[in-house]
């Protein structure tokens, strides 16, 4: 890869406005800049038509499922069309449910509770925490690292031929990586799955965001995203797929709402009828506004030509790439070598820098918001520094990672405009050879 | 009670400014009208303030706990934040903790995974279902519904005397009815839980929009409520309380957040180190705007001056009681009597009408809001039904208790304007008449 200069010509799509795009942040040299959001793997801003779309309905927010009034119908209304934006943006089949969670690592463990008995989970170590570690009902096979696409699916092939005797299988699988950015082989995947008997969910935290999904042609039997990740951060998440465990199982939490009829029985204890419906898994007041704020990002995407901004997406990160290229002391992280394709996410150490400082250093003297840690992946991240045991950090506090080695990650998306990412890398430049 | 006049003297202190306040809204029988919301006790609009308050925070928004940029430090303080003022509008003790959750509903469930081996569930049969159900992995004794105050602290006194040997035990109670609006003796309970060796959570649903709560000082171990309620409809809810139980519990998901490092073992499985902290039980990224709209809530209460909006609803639902007590066929739900102090809410039943219908009509044609059915409280609505066992009705879907015997439910709190509960009576008057 050769390098670029930072001055590339411009991206032909415009970026999509999100929110916070003109907010001024004081750098620690002197002076503001506006800020530069390069951590969308984490959250990404909201939309600027999805923060639009919520705020002329919320003054129309009404109780939902079970209010008479022309507010709660509308509310409910809504609510329930919202499901149906939501499949269309995935592709699902016609007899998917779409339930309605807080996150992905919600909708997993959602999934997890309704495994039928003697269900083995097969994932990668690769795989954030949110999908891999909801499993704890079940028997698990962890995959080692594959450092190809196609070594992922015979990895997984051969996991799925060595259990003998078939019981329900579930394959757990990222379709791209929040470390590395890369995209994993998701139809290939499942075909493998299906043709040993088990299922196969995908999450699309990463994924959904970047790319467009179709769990129809895909063939995969769930799909799981956040919110927040994909320009809605209002708390609310998507499990979507096969009804039939999700309708066999117990409800994920129990409560009003997925349950249909209660009384008293003759013992002095109550009896539940549980709706087998979405609701099933649904109890609780439903977030409305941030399943309708997730059902605004579905459309805006798809209305701005979600082609357009993968191309334009795939321009940027290419650019990153041959702008780090020549840097000296500057490695990407990467499992699948340079030629796999990526969404904007990327992850790099740099030689003599903790990776903590190098971060702290781009926002203070940049006014530019990346990541630095472990990023809730700790063994992916701990192969990818060469199997560096000493890697290490913690997940969830403000201080994983801190203090230790481990990564910067940079990340943007479909409100990302060229000079953030021009910024950045220009950024790496100077600090390094400062 | 004596009848009240329709035209009532105005209630002394202002509604506070609610979204949505000036909806207008069709009438069947021509023209338009603004709407009234009056099922507050299933979702209440958003206060103007709380909705300020997010729109100003929204261009800040980032990605919190991992991201080592501007608004990512920004975000993490602020959202860390929300948590002292939750504790502070709950009166908290110093080592309690303020966990996020989605809702009341979710609050619960997460409690009832953190129960202590061997640990009995007392509940009253009154709980709505999402205080009634939660306790699937427990021995829960179910209470008879009491006929008074004194009733119920006598009652819950004998089941907790009844249980030999001690073990954990664990006594979930209301502070006021999502039916009847009747406020629970929630001290003497708490006092009664304790001197036999159980705690208490207290199920502030209801309690929390309306009234102020004290957890120190009524020395209850836990108090659970819902955004959604309590002005904050953004997906958001609280469980607030004693750590230890919550601290020796597995995480309530598993995920990202709740874990502090995660690693391959020489077997090929995964050892997980879990937070010990409260990020122990908020795995996946915190709905931050849910947990900002909390506390705007919280702010904006107090600083109107909670106690002069809790003598308002008080006026304005003696108000609807004397207005509706001298209308034939119209009958009022209540356990404790007509002198049990009260929120804002109420249900009843009119001789000759479906409450469905009813429902209907007051939408239809005033433009109210109201909602019927079994609110989520089948066992308690049949008691107040006078043991009808064929009152029955859904829960949850848009169809709960239409076309059988059920009640409707009027609910109001802070933004309801005088003018919407004058309204209300006038309707119910000219409908019975009709």
């Amino acid at each position: 890869m050769s390098a670029c200069p930072v001055t590339a010509v411009a991206t032909t799509v415009e970026p999509l406005p999100v929110l916070g795009r003109d907010v001024r942040v004081p750098l620690a040299t002197g002076g503001e800049v506006t800020y530069a959001a390069l951590d969308y793997a984490a959250s990404a801003p909201a939309l600027q038509r999805v923060w639009d779309d919520v705020a002329a309905y919320a003054p129309y927010y009404g109780s939902v499922h079970r209010g008479a009034g022309y507010l709660s119908q509308l509310s409910t209304d809504l609510f329930e069309g919202c499901r149906a934006t939501v499949a269309a943006f995935l592709g699902c089949r016609e007899d998917d449910q779409v339930v309605f969670t807080r996150s992905t690592t919600d909708s997993l463990n959602l999934l997890a509770s309704v495994l039928p008995a003697g269900c083995r989970v097969f994932v990668f170590e690769t795989e954030h925490h949110a999908a891999l570690l909801p499993w704890r009902g079940a028997e698990v096979t962890y995959l080692d690292a594959p450092r190809s696409p196609r070594e992922a699916v015979e990895t997984l092939e051969r996991a799925l031929a060595d259990r003998e005797p078939y019981g329900p299988g579930l394959v757990c699988v990222t379709g791209a990586s929040n470390v590395t950015g890369e995209l994993w082989p998701v139809r290939e995947l499942a075909a493998a799955a299906h043709a040993h008997g088990a299922r196969i969910v995908l999450d699309a935290a990463q994924l959904a965001p970047h790319h467009p999904v179709d769990v129809a042609e895909w063939d995969v039997d769930w799909v799981a995203f956040s919110g927040h990740k994909l320009y809605a951060p209002f708390g609310a998440g998507v499990l979507a797929g096969r009804a039939d465990w999700l309708r066999a199982a117990e409800p994920y939490l129990a409560g009003g709402g997925a349950s249909r009829r209660v009384a008293r029985n003759a013992e002095g204890g109550v009896e539940v009828e549980w709706h087998d419906t979405v609701a099933r898994h649904e109890a609780g007041s439903p977030n409305v506004i941030g399943a309708y704020a997730i059902a605004a990002a579905c459309k805006a995407l798809q209305e701005a030509g979600f082609d357009r901004l993968v191309e334009r997406e795939r321009e940027l990160i290419a650019r990153v790439r041959a702008g780090l290229a020549d840097v000296p002391g500057v490695r990407v992280l990467s499992l699948f070598g340079e030629d796999a394709p990526r969404v904007g996410v990327l992850s790099f150490v740099v030689d003599g820098w903790n990776s903590s400082r190098f971060a702290a250093a781009l926002s203070a003297e940049y006014g530019i918001g990346v990541r630095d840690g472990l990023f809730c992946a700790h063994p992916l991240v701990r192969v990818l520094l060469n199997g560096d045991r000493d890697a290490d950090g913690e997940c969830g506090g403000p201080d994983e990672g801190r203090s230790v080695l481990n990564a910067v990650r940079v990340s943007f998306g479909a409100g990302t405009p060229d000079e953030h990412v021009e910024r950045f890398v220009g950024a790496v430049r100077e600090l390094v050879s400062a």
